[in-house]
């Protein structure tokens, strides 16, 4: 798919068949998040895939958001470590973008969950896999072949674009 | 270009020729950090398109990683709204990869260069384009038609991914 295709057309999608994702698929998914940019390129991230259908089927219980989880496949969570850099959410949002359009790009329908800084979703994220305390469970990337449809979304807002001064 | 390609191969550029980039290009940059996803649909952003020779030029007074600056006809300024959502660095970085993939597939090059939350670049940069207290100026893409070229740099790590628990 065309760059600016996959840009423009990727939807959250929250509603998967029952097929798996193939290894080499997640594989291109983990190295699509690592070639974003990071600031110093100190690559503050960490990928978690999931794909044990207990934990992915725990989720929901301290998530509000996650409902689609016992659908799906698979999910990515991307982690990062704010000791390593002050950009780490930034760097962290542009990886999981990465993911993102690679997953439209490959096929797979996908959402992204915010955990990070909610503490009643990263406490038990944490806890659940075993999550180190340097690091912060930021974005949970849950994806699986699309069984819903969506349009493309212009979000484009003339009224949030500014011209050299504000 | 296809989408797996822009992400495998975009790298930050910082020279460019002296050619100025279309207005119909810079649209294309902006619906496309636009059409990043973002929590609960907040879109938290606003996008500066900076094209005045002299604000480019201030900005290397007060950026120490900014001296590609003059030699760029143009620049994007990421910028966030905390008060409307807790996720808009996260949001914000997704906005920003868009624009650099976007950048890259429409044969420009572009640097990514950070300002929030380091108040040395914030604070001046604000002053600067007259940004209102409640917006932070987070991201500066600066671009132009590419004078550089850089091989693909595989990121991959294995050691950045665990699966389903730490």
């Amino acid at each position: 798919m065309e760059t600016l295709q996959a840009i423009f057309t990727r939807r959250s999608i929250r509603h998967y068949t029952k097929d798996p994702v193939s290894a080499e698929t997640v594989q291109k998914l983990l190295e699509a998040g690592m070639s974003g940019p990071s600031a110093c390129d100190f690559q503050p991230w960490h990928l978690v895939v999931i794909d044990d259908r207990k934990i992915l089927d725990e989720i929901p219980t301290f998530h509000a958001h996650a409902s689609m989880l016992p659908e799906a496949p698979m999910a990515i969570l991307v982690c990062g470590e704010p000791d390593v850099s002050r950009y780490w959410q930034q760097d962290c949002g542009a990886a999981a973008e990465n993911i993102l359009l690679a997953a439209h790009d490959l096929g797979l329908g996908a959402v992204w969950l915010g955990l990070y800084p909610r503490e009643n979703r990263t406490v038990p994220m944490r806890k659940l896999l075993n999550i180190p305390e340097n690091v912060s469970p930021m974005a949970l990337i849950v994806m699986g072949h699309p069984n819903e449809q969506k349009p493309p979304q212009g979000k484009f807002t003339e009224e949030k674009v500014h011209r050299n001064r504000w």
